[in-house]
């Protein structure tokens, strides 16, 4: 089916979701995730085609095992549809409604988006969690995922609209592009007047993409460059089990630390205890010259510009000497991509200036960055983390894929 | 000066905005404003050299006006800065503030947007404007206006300028582009990094042009096709009364009404007294077919399918009789923009159906659409009307000029 086609019905389709009931969306998603459960041996035979062609076009095995499903993941897919079932609808409040003077009385209604478009990379689990969202704010969703798992997808999205198609419902509600192309993902991108808004999943690459390409209104995720700064006071404990959390406890995710940024008075007692510690986890460091004369016995590699810029994703950390908070909320001010900070320090005006001057989604103050997070922070579930400053910053819940309008209730007000 | 530059130097002058108190940022206003006033001679100079090219160039009469200022124009705008000044801070609330149970304190501030952006056309008031709502929510502004009004906008812009630099203030925290070639805006469009939002204010085609090349985030503005729908059990009276005032007491502006629809059961009746009441203040209306049928006598120009989906912004409106509520829905669904539609109708079943169904930023029931209006819903003033579905949606005071990012407390929590 042509995009145009997959986008008019995804229009149409929108019209039903937003006027679905509560109870009916948690009644087609706990039905989808039964399907799941019953249909695994058919989703693992599709998912085992692509990983079979992974392997053979010589994916690394990082990916091929973000690729491959089995019962548990199955189990998983499902069981986020069923916690998205138990989170309250986010449609439907009317906020700040009140009588003008002239007895108008005006209110703004949450109310589903509209079209959601997905694009995302080789997680299948996505197809089914950001269905699963989707439908619960109100919304019809196009998903377009990577040609690396289009047969893993395909047989899940199969598996949603069978279900739907039973119950009586549009199945045009969710919708997979099957279309694996790059022309494909460029007209969705600039389907002005069918998409309300598009949502990159995946590293930095598809994330600029969309970004560059869309004329779609698009809400940029996930990349990370996130910085812990150890400031004058800072206990030296607490700052390293905040450092090797944030760096370590998995390396691979947005909101782990890639950058440690130390004040010059903190540095020569904390630098040499936080090396010996990230080395015992085996972690590389690059590090400013300063690092580098502090802890001249331990082999560290000279950082580069580019590397202060990075989101290494990996066992690799940046490390500089800064002269006090100032120079380290200006350092991250240049490199940062806006993620999450966190200040270690026992000062109060420190941890003001820094939650005041930080200009990005999450700043924290004596606590890991890896807490970005929907549902650390109590929103039950995530559809990624934005990183932009329209519409929803940081964890994104249930609520950013709603939007809202205004309502007006009069009896014959005209204006003078 | 390169707008790479003057990109750069905004961002460097955004942290300062963000950092300044209220009590400043009302100083500045009401500074600027008095300079307006004491350099009215200066302004008005170099308004009539642009005023004099336009009028050589042969641009319309209705155009030229818009771009003319006199004394009292220019008091209008310094009235409109204090105004602002006037208008509580939208920034520094912390809402959601909350206990994690293990501990961390999250909230969500708000704060500035950073670098906002404003495209527009031919008013030399919007760069006052413009200037004073994004300082006043703590944002530094890139004015990027016509080539009709540059000398005006230089003029009002090194008014401005001087003041902040009296004050000790970085005057980079407003600046105007004076390149005017198409090149400069694209590149403005395309300054991801430097500026946060940018706002079309102007003509469809030139909110067109910045949504379809701008890679930078972008609030869609104003065009408005607003519809007005007599349901069956309408009070001619107020249907009347709601439609003139809609289509008549303003009819250049966004949220004037451009198309009339109404229901078989209500047309026979309401019809023949809409036309005569239309007529009377010389509009111009082109109906369907059962709209001339009815109104035989009435010389009405037959509709097209152009019609329907134009935003006329003169005395000219399109008419169409539906079958009922449903198909009033229905056709909005497909020909507006989305602004500002309202149901006459003493229904209450169709009255909730409305403004359940339709998909607009403003959804009326019984008023005219004309009240959508940042003023008129008691924003104090607004920055533009958004038609799209991301960050604002209607009217946008300086709320929407803000965004937020969670700020965490804690005493040494890690990841588990």
């Amino acid at each position: 089916m042509d995009i145009i086609t997959i986008g008019k019905k995804a229009k149409a389709a929108s019209r039903l979701t937003a006027s679905l009931k509560t109870a009916e969306k948690n009644e087609i998603l706990l039905k989808t995730a039964e399907a799941l459960i019953k249909n695994t041996e058919e989703i693992l035979k599709a998912n085992s085609t692509d990983v079979e062609k992974a392997k053979q076009s010589g994916t690394p095995g990082p990916m091929v095992d973000r690729l491959a499903l089995n019962e548990e993941r199955i189990e998983g897919m499902a069981d986020g549809l069923r916690q998205i079932a138990k989170l309250p609808d986010p449609t439907g409040e009317v906020i700040n409604m009140k009588t003008l003077p002239n007895g108008l009385v005006v209110g703004e209604k949450r109310v589903p988006m509209g079209v959601i478009g997905i694009i995302y990379e080789a997680r299948p689990n996505v197809t089914s969690d950001a269905f699963g969202l989707c439908l619960k704010a109100g919304n019809a969703v196009i998903l377009k995922g990577g040609s690396d798992a289009i047969n893993s997808n395909m047989a899940i999205v199969n598996v949603f609209k069978k279900v739907i198609e039973e119950m009586g419902i549009n199945p045009d509600i969710v919708q997979l592009i099957e279309d694996t192309s790059r022309k494909a993902a460029t007209e969705l991108m600039r389907f002005n007047g069918y998409v309300d808004v598009l949502i990159p999943r995946g590293g930095a690459g598809l994330i600029n993409s969309v970004v560059m390409n869309s004329t779609v209104p698009v809400i940029e995720t996930g990349v990370g460059n996130c910085h812990i700064y150890v400031d004058d006071s800072a206990k030296t404990d607490m700052a390293l089990n905040i450092l090797i959390n944030a760096k370590t406890q998995r390396p691979g995710v947005c909101n782990a630390a890639e950058s440690l940024l130390v004040s010059e008075k903190a540095a020569p007692e904390f630098l040499p205890a936080a090396v010996k510690a990230l080395k015992e986890k085996n972690v590389e460091i690059r590090g400013c010259e300063k690092t580098r004369e502090i802890c001249k016995d331990s082999d560290i590699i000279p950082a580069t510009e580019e590397d202060y810029g990075k989101e290494f994703q990996d066992y690799i950390i940046s490390v500089k000497v800064v002269k006090d908070v100032d120079e380290a909320i200006a350092h991250i001010a240049k490199y940062s991509t806006d993620h999450s900070e966190a200040i270690v320090t026992e000062s109060y005006e420190n941890a003001m200036k820094f939650t005041n001057e930080v200009d990005s989604a999450a700043v924290y103050v004596n606590a890991s960055t890896r807490f970005t997070d929907g549902n650390e922070f109590g929103f039950g579930a995530e559809i990624g983390i934005s990183t932009q400053k329209l519409h929803a910053r940081g964890p994104m819940g249930l609520k950013a894929l709603t939007t809202t309008k205004f309502i007006i209730y009069g009896n014959g007000q005209i204006r003078k």
